[in-house]
This record gives structure tokens, C-alpha cells and sequence, in this order.
């Protein structure tokens, strides 16, 4: 164990824009960066510290837009700065996956690791560290591709499904397919079957393994990092990734690898999870007043209101009255109030925002 | 003319709180004291500069809290100390009348006197001024107590009425009755009927007619003056005030005498008033955009919304989606959204803050 120990890597997705849950994600600030349930730690330092337990600290990998790199160091100053792999272009999470695990097969060609995004919620680390501990072991074993299922609460529309095939061994079973976003009639379908597990985007493999699936399957991304040769791991990476990063296609691991593969596993799991992806499903699943209102780190008083989220900064007051299913966010300068169902609409108004203010308020 | 105009006293009511326009007016500081529209005068410097050609800067008289001199003193730097009236408690609006008619009086026993609000909205400070020197010329050759009644152009129930009578000169009538606040088909038949104008609140008669009729209709009130001799216009005033003032009654001018007493006349104006009491009043008033929406000094974006009226420090953004016929009022620390029809919760939302953090955000 303590032996496997020393192969076992994290890497930590911090790219992201979060633009769905503007106004408090914002495009120099996206809410992986930010305390967003008033702890003290931001998302970041919170997936960096549930993750601690299971991997020792000089194996986590940061993989982020050049952008975010300051801001990094800053929120992580226990990391060296070779740890933070800087992507000079956004191209999804295919190519960052690649890169990640062709420089941590460069730094220890038997490496396991697991891929984590930076921006979820995990109320239930302890069930947490159990899961990943078990995943490992099975990859470790196993020339599998894992990704972690939750099990699902309700009938999410927002999310990708995975559906359940044999088991392998407790817990851990094939995929049959995994499924796109369902309407809502569909994911209560899923919902009622017990066969369908959401995708968490957590990933864990051996690097030699994932390198193995995108050679064969998007051999186009596999060749642009194969013609580094041993340039990973060296003082060339950087310089290397500049000039070639940008020519990779813009592809989720998703699409381009899971959803291809034979090797491909699902371990169900259920540790509290939220994807933090948009302010309904933060409603969704926080703990709700009487009225079935929400309220994050603000004082609200609210009269006659129900089924709301509400956020503010911590010294504000917020009165409401006769107000039902909507988001109230006040992020300081922009203030949101939007029917929780209209919020697909977040992304239109941002690009409007964009073009209205030239680069304010984002 | 010039002769007259010696004898022309301002007096600017400045006492209220107005609590029905929270979160913008605050007990520390009501509306009267804040620059309501961005324009960098507040509501007081509006109503100063207002009168300024019509009356003399010696002859104003501000009356108002004793909290509120030093804002006072701030705001309106040209008056001399000795023009700040300042009640030691809140008595309503006819111990307020009676001290400066007495003081006035005192000053000049000839003196004839207006008595404005000071958080009211003029538009039109043109007619206004023909109105005002109209009715100066009109209570200085008669015996009367002239109020200015605002021709209504919607069936408001926020209002009292008053009904007119016999034409005396041209423009001023005699009233025939005051009427409180109708219900929303009497306040059409008011306005059907072209009998009744709004009661503004804005009287002028000679500080000797007023004393009259305080001493015909409120005797108590007169006493209380009366008992205290040659004191006004004395150093020994304030201390005369002080241990007084608290004797008299709470009671408004309209109920002390207005609606009693038999010389009450009105002239019929025109000049784009607003009393600002509430939001839709401001609302009702104000430029709407072709959604119906009403934004104050902010900038907003409001997809698939009307009928709203917005307020916000000059560089929030607000975004709203959905929303109809609501107040979004953001004052920096307290955000309050309420539909308009409900706003009369304002007031027990007020008290409600006061109970729940004990003077904070009032």
C-alpha cells in the first residue's frame, strides 16, 4: 500500500470559466477560486485538501489556463511551481487530460492518477477517500478506464448519465453507455431504473493506460504530445506545449476517449456530491428554510417567498417579499434576479454583458 | 413688489424620515438629504434652490429634527444657524407650523410665509414660481389660508383630495371639503369628476392669520406658544422650545386646522409635482422605457420584464429576467425587492429590521 502510495498522482482540473454561475463566477475570478460557501477555503483549496489524505502533496498536478497560474500559487503556496501545467489555449478536457498524463508518465512511467475538477462540492470526504482508495487499487490492477457514478437523487437534466453494466467486482462494474443530457421525462426513467449513475468527470486510470485509449482513439491529440518524445518532464515541456497545445482539437475526454472505449468502468459511489455547474442544482441540493428558500452566507428576510436561492455578500440585508423560484445574486457589482427555470439564459446575458460593457462585470 | 417681498418668509419643512422609501431613506439620513436623482443636489438643496427666487435667503426657515442641524448646516452652508428651527421631539406637522409662525412673527409681524416639504420633486420650476408668487399676492390682500392643490392626472389612493368651490380670482377657489385617502373607485370618480385636486402640502398664509386659527382650532397648541411671550426671535428661544415643545400634541396641520377652519382657499396648479411618498408613486411619475420599466440612476438589463422601477448605486450593474410590475431598490448594504402593490409592507418590513439587528440597515 505504502508502496502504491508513491505511483499515486492527482491531477486537478482549474481551467474552467464557470460562466453559468455568473455573476460569482466571473471570467478572472471563476468560482473555483472563490469562498464560496463562506469557509474560508475556496473551491480549489477544498479539492486540494480532500484530496491530501490520498495523495502525497509533491504528485498533484494543477492543469489551468495561463491566466489563472498567479492566482494558483497564491491559493496553493504548498505546490512547486512545476506542479501547475499552464495551457496557453483552452482546448476542453481532452488535451489537458493528454498533457497531464504525458508528464506524469515522464516522471514515473508506472504512475496511476486521478482527475479531478477543481470546482465540485463533496460533502462526504471520509465515504470520499474510501471510493478513491478503491478505485486506485483497481486501476492499479486492472488496464481499466474508471470514472466515479453518483447515484442519482432526482431527475437531473443538467447532467450526463452512465448506465450499468456487469459487475466486476463489489461496486465497480462495465458501462454499458453513457448517455447525454436526458429531457425530464427520460431522466426519471433513468431515475426509477437503478441501472443510470450521473458523470462526475472524475476519472482514474494508470497514464500508461489513458496515453494507450487516445492513441487509439484520437490518435490526431495523441500524435501532437508522441512528437515531444522525452521532452515531458524537462525544462523543454513548457516551450514544447506553446507551440504545439494550440493545434489539438477542442474535445472533452468524454467524447473523445469514454464513450469509445471497451476498457471502460464505473465505480457507484455516494459522497455527497455537486457539481456546483449552476444555481439550480446548488438549490437542489442545499439545505432549504421552512419556504423551501435557500440561503448562502447572506441575511435574508423574506416574506411571503419560497423555493428561492439567495446570495449575497455576508454584511448585506436582503428583503424580499412575494418572490417564488428565482436566483438572487448579489456579487458587489452586478446584482441577478432570474427565475431559477430561465437559467440557460445566464450565458446569453453574459455575452450581452460582453458586449454592452467591453470586459466589465465579467 | 420689492416692498413685499421683505415680508416673504420660506419655510421648509425637513423633519420627516421617510421610512416608506427604505432601504434609500434611513432614520440617519431620509430622503430629503440624499441626491435621489443623481443630479448632485439632494431633495432639500432642490426645494432651497427652488424657492431662492421668490424669497429673500435671510427669510428662510429650515424646521427639522435636532438630529438632522449639522446635515442641515452641510447641506445648505448659506443659511445662518439662527434658521434652523430644531424640534427637541416629533410632534407632526402643527407644533412644527405654529413654532415658525411664531418665530416669524416675532421677526416681522407683517410677515406673510409658504411652507414647503422639503423632499418633494418639482418639474416644472417655472410655473411654479408663478404659482407661488400668486399666492403670496393673494393671502397678503386676504384673510386665508391658501393651500396649493395639484391637478390629479391619475386615480391615486396615496393622496388626500380636496374638493374645490366657489371661484374667488382667478385659479384660486375656495375649498369645500378635505378628503382622506379615497379607494381606488372613489379616487376615479374623483378624477372623473375635475373637482378635486391633490393635497400637496404646500401653504401659504400670514404668519399672523395661521397664529389665528391655531388659537381658534388648536388652543392647546396656541397656548403652549402664547405662554411664551416676547422669547421668539430671542437667545432665550431654544430653551423656551426645549421645555415645552414635548407639551404639544401630535397632530398634523390638516387635521389641527385646514379642515376645519373657514377662510381655507386652494389654488389650482400644474407643476409637475411629485411627492416621492412611495416607489410607485416615483414610479407613476417617472420616464418609462417600452417595457414599462422605470431605472433610477443604474444600469440595468431587464430581459422579458416590465412594469418594474429600479434603483441601484450608479455603477451596479442589475440584470433581471422575468420580472414584472416589482421594486428592485439596491442601497449598498440592504438590497429590497417587492412587488409595487405590496409596498405598503415597507413600513412593518422596516420595523421588522429594527427588531431583528437592533438599529443596523434603518
Amino acid at each position: 500500500m505504502s508502496d502504491r502510495r508513491q505511483h499515486r498522482y492527482c491531477v486537478i482540473m482549474c481551467g474552467g470559466i464557470g460562466s453559468r454561475f455568473w455573476p460569482y463566477s466571473r471570467t478572472n475570478v471563476p468560482k473555483q477560486f472563490i469562498d464560496f460557501f463562506g469557509t474560508g477555503s475556496s473551491l480549489l483549496q477544498m479539492t486540494y485538501e480532500r484530496m491530501l489524505p490520498l495523495v502525497d502533496k509533491e504528485r498533484f498536478i494543477v492543469i489551468t489556463n495561463a491566466k489563472y497560474v498567479e492566482r494558483i500559487k497564491e491559493q496553493l503556496p504548498e505546490l512547486d511551481d512545476s506542479q501547475i501545467l499552464a495551457e496557453p489555449d483552452r482546448r476542453n478536457t481532452a488535451p489537458a487530460i493528454a498533457w497531464a498524463a504525458y508528464h506524469i508518465r515522464a516522471l514515473d512511467p508506472e504512475a496511476s492518477m486521478i482527475v479531478a475538477p477543481s470546482d465540485h462540492l463533496i460533502t462526504r470526504e471520509h465515504i470520499f477517500e474510501k471510493c478513491v482508495e478503491r478505485g486506485f487499487d483497481f486501476v492499479e490492477t486492472h488496464d481499466a478506464l474508471l470514472t466515479l457514478g453518483i447515484t442519482p437523487t432526482r431527475p437531473e437534466t443538467g447532467y450526463g448519465y452512465i448506465q450499468i453494466g456487469q459487475e466486476t467486482e463489489p461496486g465497480i462494474l462495465k458501462v454499458k453507455t453513457f448517455t447525454e443530457k436526458p429531457d425530464r421525462e427520460l431522466a426519471q426513467v433513468f431515475l426509477d431504473s437503478g441501472e443510470f449513475f450521473w458523470n462526475a468527470g472524475i476519472f482514474l486510470w494508470k497514464a500508461e493506460t489513458i496515453i494507450g485509449a487516445l492513441r487509439r482513439y484520437v490518435p490526431d491529440i495523441a500524435a501532437e504530445f508522441d512528437r515531444g518524445g522525452d521532452v515531458f518532464g524537462t525544462t523543454g515541456e513548457t516551450a514544447y506545449i506553446n507551440s504545439t497545445f494550440a493545434s489539438c482539437p477542442s474535445i472533452s475526454i468524454d467524447f473523445a476517449v469514454m464513450e469509445k472505449a471497451s476498457n471502460v468502468y464505473v465505480e457507484c459511489v455516494n459522497f455527497g456530491w455537486n457539481d456546483l455547474g449552476s444555481w439550480s442544482s446548488l438549490y437542489e441540493t442545499s439545505p432549504k428554510n421552512i419556504d423551501g428558500n435557500v440561503t448562502q452566507n447572506s441575511n435574508v428576510m423574506a416574506y411571503g417567498s419560497s423555493g428561492n436561492i439567495f446570495m449575497a455578500p455576508s454584511d448585506k440585508l436582503v428583503v424580499v417579499s412575494g418572490m417564488h423560484d428565482c436566483i438572487v445574486a448579489d456579487a458587489g457589482d452586478v446584482l441577478l434576479i432570474c427565475p431559477k427555470s430561465e437559467e440557460q439564459k445566464i450565458k446569453q446575458i453574459v455575452n450581452d454583458v460582453e458586449l454592452r460593457f467591453d470586459g466589465k462585470y465579467l
